[in-house]
């Protein structure tokens, strides 16, 4: 790296900012990696994380100890909240308070995708979101001591509103949620609460306004899963619209009809960062209705070939806001940048290699879809742990969350079944409304 | 257990709450413990999580957990408020809010002891505590956001205060922890940083008011624990008194000296929990100026055999309020309360089997003093690292933390390097002024 290196600027450090980052190793440019969170988030497995299986630390390191050993790359910890394209600047809050404005030759955005309650914001508080690490060890506290609040309620309507927990969006989050935290109830928990509780009577709610479970799978997967989810003893309930949230469940549409429940997850819908309103007012580009960058084929945005934007928060034909199409999209920006700075041909547009969804159902089954091949049960749940761990990043991580794993499926036990608050405090941070 | 067993009650779920839970195994009682955390925590290895080393779930197995086989015993999630012993009942405030009277036969106090500010309690704010897994889990944020301000700061000045790390108390936890606070700066941060911060700035201070660190250790093993902790770039400064603490450092007696510092650990003095207090006004025993009850030889409250208490809530001769006499006086209660229940002779009075006090300085290093013999360096650290792993609850924790320190020896890195919040959050976690 010379001192006049071509200076890289790349907001976001999820699957597409770091996959970018790592492809422009050893290349003469000097990155710097700008999130406003200190570790990158396997957001895939984020679901053990709620469900007590797994530590944050096991999916989500550091962004400065995945960079350690590239020596032209820079990790700040901030976060950018304007662009300033003619005078080629990102502006930057940094984690001291302090305001930045961080220039760049070559700018990447890739801030990711954020959760929408579809106009219904008032519904967060109650409805939790799944999206960040927090979300995950705040749910984690909820769901263990919605267990213990049941335990210690002596109304059996309350008891049961305190076992009853309500998952809205039967996508791969909400589907893996679901049979994890059925899982949970009937074998971590079920000798752990002797005489307290009875296990049988804990309903999982999965909740959908569409007619199916995990709908961009094919139709035979899609049956099937919703099959093994009621195996689980998880309610599956489609063609439901939420119309309303509150400390006491939900209400359903039509009729007003009454799901009560005191925990409800919300994995029903995302948008774009709003960094994508926030660069396309900067560049002049348009945005669809969950606020995606409508970019070039080849990722840059219109009118501006040094300003890129990738992953969850752009729109690009018909490409799913999954982790592989951000990677790959990363890496191709990555060509394309060393392609101009060498003078050479830069790569033709963008074409995402869909090498396949898959999801997990329960802790032997997951149904996968890979170039036609549909994979389910055991050997679907192969895949997607070879999968999974492929993309982790990491060989500490990996090798700790398949410890984890086998240690669940031998004992049923989970070891990071933590409520870090008092019980005298849990009234605040639940859902209780006294 | 019959359906009229006879009933015992352990408040506190720590070292001497649990060893005597354990010890009733298979009695013929019908044992309820309450705790107002859902874990069991091994404070010894708390600086670990507080640095970033070893998850939470390590080191706190769920209290349910632990006694999932234990048939006769009851876990409950709640806070114990206060007494009847007349009526022979605890007031808990449980979980979900309600109250509920639990009546017993026997009762065992085993709660613990907190941080005391020795009626400073507006420092907390900024000096943070650490006993609690919450604590920990804060202070870690805390030290790592620390780093990251520090790699934001312009101004040198304020870049200083953020690399100053003050450490207020020298006994085992102070002096545990500033070995591995300056081990994470010097060893894990050192490349991570590379251009951003000169790791040799960092400052970590270990302050007390009297002239020695850890003061029950034997002279020689004192002077040695002061030079290791020197050799590793600790500044240890005895003597010194802190008549203020706010959000740009400490304030030193006599002269008003100042240490200008943005993290700040307070690690001081410990009192009894407030339990103590209620214990004794209800059975008319006294208190020391800990806020310790005054118990009788054999733990019970005086002229009240049915009621015990425990561990560091208690005054009983000169012994250290550590985890060793906790488990011996938890299952000394347990003896005594199943000879009366046989009929048999109960037990004579309590004594400690004092096996030796440890502490650890550096990664290589520890100082132990078991009757006696006084180990230090490697084998003292090995002495520590398997007296730890022997009371540690678990052997999914003892496999899990042995890998852990492998990994951490092996190529200097820390697993679980969380910050929660997002960045534009820290400044109101954090304690900078703005």
């Amino acid at each position: 790296m010379t001192a006049a290196a071509h200076r890289v600027v790349i907001v976001g450090a999820g699957f597409g900012g770091l996959a970018a980052a790592r492809a422009l190793k050893g290349a003469d440019v000097a990155v710097t990696v700008v999130d406003r969170m200190n570790h990158h988030l396997f957001q895939p497995l984020l679901y053990q994380v709620a469900t007590a299986l797994l530590p944050p630390g096991d999916i989500a390191p550091a962004v400065r100890d995945v960079l350690r050993d590239q020596h032209n790359a820079t990790v700040l910890l901030g976060e950018a909240v304007g662009f300033d394209v003619e005078a080629r600047a990102v502006e930057v809050v940094l984690s001291d308070g302090s305001h930045r404005s961080l220039g760049y030759d070559t700018l990447l955005v890739a801030a990711g995708a954020t959760d929408s309650y579809f106009g219904h914001d008032e519904w967060r508080a109650v409805a939790r979101p799944m999206k960040t690490l927090r979300d995950a060890v705040e749910l984690r506290s909820r769901l263990l001591a919605a267990f213990e609040n049941a335990a210690a309620a002596e109304d059996p309507v309350e008891r049961d509103r305190w076992l009853t927990i309500a998952i809205v969006g039967a996508g791969p989050t909400g589907v893996e949620l679901a049979g994890q935290v059925a899982a949970m109830a009937r074998r971590t928990l079920r000798r752990q609460f002797r005489g307290l509780l009875d296990p049988t009577r804990v309903r999982v709610v999965l909740l959908d306004a569409v007619d199916s479970v995990l709908p961009p799978f094919p139709a035979k997967l899609r049956a099937r899963t919703k099959r093994t989810l009621e195996k689980l003893g998880v309610e599956v309930r489609l063609g439901e619209k939420v119309s309303g949230v509150d400390a006491d469940g939900v209400e359903l549409d039509p009729g007003g009809r009454r799901l009560p429940a005191r925990t409800v997850v919300w994995s029903a819908g995302v948008k774009a960062s709003p960094l994508g309103e926030e660069l396309a007012k900067a560049t002049g580009a348009e945005t669809d209705r969950k606020g995606r960058v409508l970019v070039a084929p080849d990722c840059s945005v219109p009118g501006r070939p040094e300003v890129f934007a990738i992953g969850d928060m752009i729109s690009l034909g018909s490409i799913p806001g999954v982790a592989a199409p951000a990677i790959q999209e990363g890496r191709y920006v990555a060509r394309v940048i060393t392609a101009r700075l060498a003078g050479t041909r830069p790569p033709g547009p963008f074409r995402y290699h869909d090498r396949g969804t898959m999801a997990t159902v329960s802790p032997g089954d997951a149904v996968a879809d890979v170039r036609g091949l549909r994979l389910s049960g055991l050997i679907g749940k192969l895949a997607w742990a070879l999968v999974h761990l492929t993309y982790l990043i990491g060989w500490r991580n990996r090798i700790a969350v398949v410890a984890e794993w086998t240690w669940m499926m031998a004992t049923g036990r989970r070891s990071q079944r933590i409520i870090l608050e008092p019980a005298s405090e849990q009234r605040i941070t639940g859902t209780h409304p006294g």
